[in-house]
């Protein structure tokens, strides 16, 4: 087992710096990716819950409800998130950020398996309004940060052929919080 | 004081996700800016002094080859790297990766501040071939990272309108090690 661990991300410049270092030094290394995605959802659903009686009622207290509205979260973590982030990763950060070209294989395996996912959400948002149900949720809120990301790339065209998808989008990208969180970015 | 404390970054998908939480159950909280750039610089240092015997030299014996290599890590952590990172920011990160349109009075205040440090780059470096002396140090590694962004935007003109400034990217850019840490980058 090396004895220098390494906990970060290839793709920041923060951990490029110290694994450039490393392997200068051809030190032996274990570089651990650390995956803070899982983690986010953690401190959201404890959030909603420890102050289930402030603003925004993001979860149901009535069980049933709540038991599909976590169906549709686990849908987003499984399914929708790693789609969603490799399409992200290859048509944004990797050409544009890094001035890497974008593995079109992995593009196009993934385009059609994000279609597939919107296509389930195009029928459940037909009949209701939200994913969880009547009421917005940490299942909506929860697919935001990287609905962004796609909404900028070649990627918008899948959105934008689900009606029912494309209201929902246009629903909840307009909620005050999240443009609270976009002007935060604009003050960066 | 809020009870709560968020530290992140306003750009991570991560911290917005929790963020939008926060703003949607109406919380008060306090949002901490981390900044992980200097601490990845303290990691480097550590690395190449605790390994000194280690694969490449990246700092020099000589007490005064030494002190003139920190004075460009210092220009470098100072002066480059906050120009280089904010130009980043607004010309690939901002525009692709969020959507949200670059801030044109930002660029056009940092694009000639670059200049003017790139140039202070071209003078050192029609003597020394590297920034710290003959040798190549942390002082040239830890402008890696950030460059990698702008070589892929409009600001490259501002590097190869130097030329010697253009034959130590050119040189640095090439090193095993980094192409190492690009190769990780690629198989995200």
């Amino acid at each position: 087992m090396a004895a220098i661990k390494v906990h970060g991300n290839p793709l920041s410049t923060v951990t490029m710096r110290v694994l450039a270092t490393l392997y200068e030094k051809e030190l032996d290394h274990e570089f651990v990716i650390v995956d803070l995605r899982a983690e986010s959802r953690a401190i959201t659903k404890y959030i909603a819950y420890e102050y289930a009686d402030k603003g925004t009622q993001l979860i149901y207290q009535d069980p049933k409800k709540m038991a599909i509205t976590s169906v549709w979260m686990e849908v987003e973590a499984l399914q929708y998130d790693k789609i969603a982030t490799t399409l992200g990763m290859e048509l944004g950060y990797k050409p544009v950020v890094l001035g890497i070209s974008p593995d079109a294989t992995v593009v196009e395996e993934n385009e059609p398996k994000l279609a597939m996912v919107l296509d389930i959400y195009e029928s459940r948002l037909a009949e209701s309004k939200y994913l969880g149900g009547d009421c917005f949720t940490l299942a909506d809120l929860h697919h935001m940060p990287i609905m962004r990301f796609l909404l900028g790339t070649q990627i918008k065209k899948l959105f934008d052929s689900c009606p029912h998808v494309s209201a929902w989008v246009a629903d909840i990208t307009a909620r005050p919080a999240w443009l609270k969180v976009l002007a935060l970015q604009s003050k960066q």
